[in-house]
């Protein structure tokens, strides 16, 4: 898959990442590491917290998102560099066995206004489990190269 | 630290976290893992890329950002539930060597109309470097237990 520029995106496509199944020690690890709360690390006491059950840290899946971004065909020439996003949120918890993908839909495409050789397109990241639920969902800002100019 | 409730809690309060220094192994890690970019991967190559130079994932940032707020200070009775975020972004990079901070500040408190034995507190999350510059921000709101009544 090519790379892309912002002159290859328009409002309203859609890219679609490969899968990533989660495993329960990869759940544990990421959770030792950054995030060491009870229900993302103890299987039987999370059954008693609001999750009532094992669950990734909403950063956990927020980082495997980004990984299945990275690998998938959505390629904005130069990497994928957020600036920001908003309206982030995790509707389900991510459990042990779910199998991730994520979706990208381009909302807005915007050549810079100062600077012609960028732009930024405004992108819908929702990431679902193998049910189809959606796990996590984010808006994102990111900076994308223009072609440059034939000379 | 003994933990709070959503009757501890009033708009204004800010908790600081202690500090975390990035280590450039640590930057490498995450990345090869979650953010496979060169930019976060090669300190030569990254001086080419518009961060000018080697810079931690953004949600290694946030993870590290996470771990500073669940051993600080600001410890929301039942754990820091997240249920979404708006606002996020990522004003500077994080460099191989800074020392990250987190200062977060109360915005709003507000009991559920529904649900007695719970509210929703507004928090603004606010990571710093050693320079005290900006290397993340974020609003998220967390769900908080209110104290059992006396019986």
């Amino acid at each position: 898959m090519k790379e892309q520029f912002l002159e290859d995106y328009a409002v309203g496509q859609t890219y679609m990442s490969g899968k990533k199944r989660v495993a329960k020690d990869e759940i544990v690890a990421f959770a030792k590491e950054f995030d060491p709360q009870f229900y993302h690390l103890d299987e039987v006491a999370a059954r008693e917290s609001p999750f009532k059950g094992l669950a990734a840290s909403g950063w956990h899946t927020a980082a495997m998102t980004m990984r299945l971004l990275v690998d998938g065909a959505f390629k904005p020439a130069g990497g994928i560099l957020g600036v920001g996003f908003d309206q982030l949120s995790w509707p389900r918890p991510v459990r042990p066995g779910d199998e991730l993908r994520v979706k990208s839909e381009i909302l807005e495409v915007r050549p810079s206004k100062s600077k012609p050789d960028r732009g930024m397109i405004r992108v819908q990241n929702t990431t679902f489990n193998q049910n189809d639920e959606v796990v996590m969902m984010f808006t994102g800002n990111l900076l994308v190269p223009r072609r440059a100019p034939a000379s």
